[in-house]
């Protein structure tokens, strides 16, 4: 508590519609860390993304924008970028694995944006290498195809590409991070590019109902969030590492990716959900920790290793695995 | 502080995307209150109205919607419902007044929906009388005209109507209401009408990047606004009526409207803007008290009476005023 207390966020005065104190702080922080000229607080990404794609499209006259079939746009905000802005989505690639540069260079018709998320959430925090997203993005500014960034797991990729945020930002025109996830702020998003992009996106945030009439204690928790996290997340990604090279021993257990570039993975289990769920029951009771499984029909789940898992050895990691799937026995 | 403490909310789990926990029992407590169906939360008034208006759109396959020409919608939003919604807007009456009845017979072609704010802040809080407002509705309702009401200050017109909140909605088919105005909570809002426009609502909600993570904190602060402010409401609105009877005495000062139905109003001044900006420092620094009062060009500002002007009594007032006038005579 000290930290807070110590912290300069004391002195600073709150804002009215998210303009001064410390929104304006938390949107300078973004714009240099993600070495861009500005950023602007929003309460979602759901609407900052679509803001930044919307502002492409009419900039063109062009309302093609691509994407990977599992964007969030497409599958989590109830088809928002056709029923509100009108924008015509091109999936690249297939739902199981990362698009490739064929894949875009394969789109028919021109396209005013291209996002690309990184990592891809849905497939188990894939990342592509740093050599193939950079020949993407040299295709798609050739192509003058404005690139976006759906970055909610940005802070997680840096250890990965062992690049700063603002050198893996850089290919991209725009960049949208998230506050609330591996920072474990309260709900808020920021999106940064270009000033006059911003200024725009402003006019827009206020059309989607975004312009709220006080933004600082998100903007409080999203900067206590940064201070606190950002240092961690190498620590998150290697734990993440020795938790999935456990886990991989285990024959009822499939870990995507394999070597998980992130703190992040899916895993997927050969054994019935009805008998996991029990033993997470019994792990509880008896062991006082919880796995939260949220397992899909095909008994698959995310795991992300955050905070709370670091005090996690080997040994019991191996032990709360091999109690969960109720054998004793490791595959080696 | 006690309050507080005591209060089921201290039991309440957090919301998940606005699900459960407090957000639920707000959106219950809303409902009820309001003689509605449903309730969702919602970040802001901004989004909740524009998706009513959508919606009742949709349904009739009518785009044009009908309001007073200084609605929210109309003059704060960037023109959403067009750029966003591709809805038309029909202006009805003239900016310095309410809207007739006259005024809605006199439109041409279909409406999908009527907006009726209530009071009409713009115009320094304005009410219809019961009998009006009910002409209107009823000539709406026979015309198939969806009747959306923006509440955001509807919290004040309770005394005025000396009806329930509910009496005062049960004419709309919708009702957008505010909590971070004179219940001084967090930003939020809250649209309350009939179960299948709220599931619908909730569609849209998610569309405008509406939907976050987290609404509890929101939720907490709306229902301890409510349990604070609601019950001091009527005494807002009578001293309110004290200050609008005391300042009609000086010439310098017009009222507007004469006799405030709610607990604000708007206070033209026949000075000039330089000096009254100058007996506010004066005022601050010799007497402890702040006048925020954010002059338009014509002089003109809003008063809105809450708890920390009820300590004023009918002296202080006079004395204030006249020093904030630089005049020690009251015309009587």
């Amino acid at each position: 508590m000290q930290k807070i207390a110590e912290s300069p966020l004391s002195l600073e005065p709150g804002d009215h519609y998210g303009n001064g104190g410390v929104v304006t702080k938390l949107e300078a922080q973004i714009a240099q860390l993600l070495g861009k000229e500005a950023a602007v607080f929003m309460p979602s990404g759901t609407m900052a993304q679509q803001i930044a794609l919307r502002i492409y499209a009419d900039e063109s006259g062009i309302n093609q924008v691509a994407f990977h079939p599992t964007c969030h746009l497409h599958i989590y905000e109830q088809m928002a970028y056709s029923e509100l802005h009108h924008l015509e989505g091109v999936l690249l690639g297939n739902p199981e694995a990362l698009f490739t540069l064929q894949d875009l260079e394969s789109v028919q018709g021109p396209l005013s944006s291209l996002l690309i998320e990184l990592p891809q959430r849905v497939i188990g925090g894939q990342l592509p290498t740093w050599e193939e997203l950079t020949a993407i993005c040299d295709y798609a500014r050739a192509k003058e195809i404005k690139l976006h960034m759906d970055g909610a797991r940005l802070w997680e990729c840096a250890p990965f590409y062992n690049r700063t945020y603002a050198e893996i930002a850089a290919p991209f025109e725009s960049v949208y991070v998230s506050f609330y996830k591996i920072l474990g702020a309260l709900p808020g998003a920021a999106l940064a590019g270009p000033a006059s992009l911003i200024e725009k996106a402003r006019i827009w945030q206020r059309r989607h109902g975004g312009n709220l009439h006080q933004q600082s204690p998100a903007a409080i928790s999203a900067i206590l969030g940064m201070e606190h996290h950002l240092p961690l997340i190498p620590r998150y990604v290697e734990k993440a590492r020795e938790i999935a090279s456990i886990l991989s021993k285990f024959e009822e257990i499939e870990v995507i990716p394999k070597t998980p570039p992130t703190n992040m993975m899916h895993l997927k289990f050969g054994i019935p959900k009805e008998a996991l769920e029990k033993a997470v029951i019994q792990i509880a009771e008896e062991d006082k920790v919880f796995f939260p499984l949220f397992l899909s029909d095909d008994c698959r789940t995310e795991l992300t290793v955050g905070e709370a898992v670091l005090d996690f050895n080997a040994n019991a990691t191996e032990y709360l695995f091999s109690k969960l799937l109720n054998s004793n026995r490791i595959i080696n």
